[in-house]
């Protein structure tokens, strides 16, 4: 479908002191993990695909999911950063993040927040969603992405952000991870000058609505998305 | 707004044959229009931005139009066109076009069409949308655009178009110019391999609606368009 939104947590975890004393078990809040969100790369389309097929799962909407890490491949990274689709990952560590300097001229370095909770968390799918092995950061896991790329208002005259999809593994809902990702997008676009932040969302989706409209979102009620798909679509090959 | 659709005539003028006797003035359709559909280009940005506050007045939105055309200059045109954000203006004359070959790389050659109509079509504005003189095309008014850009789904792994805005001054309408444009934008699609085109539609445009329908689109029923703007989006600005 369009975009496709998980119910995001209606009530998210605020972010507690992360300077509780990590020695006292019995303290709330005591199980730490290190988040990260970083621009994807190529080389993880692998995980994005699996993420991509866990959505469609999700939405019950396998049918109409025909993604393949070719795909994928051949059609996103092949613009710089921001100016056309762009990817965000969320990764999950139990242990720091060492954040190499970002490549010259994406301006964006990665974001990091450390998350405490009050029970452990168990990843059932971590050995699958590990991100390879790379020296200090082996038990780094990929927990969920957001999809955006720039649109534009012709009443402001200013591009904007529309964000496709936002998207992460159960073990990780509720716990804020979803307004993360969705705020780093709010913040470059305001850091880019931009007039807007859209996207969609079912109207049936009371928690996912309450959640946005929590986040600083309008709801618009009139407009409805047309699309042009498929043979309907292909009808207009050589229509002019 | 998000997007500005005007309603399109309900039941577009079929294109009847060209090849009427043009001197029998008896004929229905004996007046003869030619139309053009072409890449808007940076010097097009005076026509583009009264176009677009027409819109705005049509849609009795002249509150939120901040567009200037500093504005349209520095934030259009900034990639090769279907890249990024992109225009198709359309042009009219009572003359053939002379249509030079399209700029090296574009690859997009503008579309005619004549269209023949019952009655004369007097354009009262067509003193302020002239195109400025240029030999041979002297009398080329603009009188319409459409405005896209590449979408993306990440169900399909491939992009789409999105169109913002399509736009038609008042005395072209009904006369199938809406259908054109939009179908030139169909057409590129299926020629770039897309997936989708979309665009929104206010809910109680019921001609608009049925017009679109007609043209293949199906309207999704249940998704809503959320907006983070304004204040709401400046509040992110030091959100990570």
């Amino acid at each position: 479908m369009a975009a496709a939104a998980p119910p995001p947590p209606p009530t998210p975890t605020p972010n507690p002191p992360t300077d509780l004393p990590q020695s006292d078990s019995a303290t709330p809040f005591s199980h730490t993990l290190f988040s990260r969100i970083r621009l994807a790369t190529p080389a993880d389309v692998p995980h994005i695909h699996k993420l991509i097929n866990q959505m469609a799962v999700f939405e019950k909407l396998t049918h109409i999911c025909s993604a393949t890490e070719s795909d994928l491949s051949s059609t996103l990274f092949n613009s710089p950063p921001f100016q056309s689709f762009t990817v965000f990952l969320l990764e999950i560590s139990h242990s720091p993040f060492f954040n190499p300097p970002p490549p010259s001229g994406s301006g964006f370095a990665p974001i990091d927040r450390i998350v405490s909770l009050e029970l452990p968390l168990v990843d059932p799918e971590a050995e699958s969603f590990k991100r390879g092995s790379n020296g200090a950061e082996n038990d780094v896991v990929v927990a969920g992405f957001v999809l955006f790329f720039p649109n534009y208002s012709t009443f402001l005259a200013k591009p904007g952000f529309y964000v496709e999809d936002l998207f992460v593994r159960e073990c990780y809902r509720r716990k804020g991870f979803g307004r993360m990702l969705l705020s780093a997008v709010a913040a470059q676009a305001v850091k880019l000058g931009y007039g807007r932040v859209e996207w969609v969302v079912l109207d049936w989706n009371v928690n996912a609505i309450k959640f946005y409209e929590e986040m600083g979102a309008k709801v618009l009620p009139e407009w409805r998305i047309c699309r042009l798909t498929g043979d309907q679509l292909e009808a207009y090959r050589d229509a002019m």
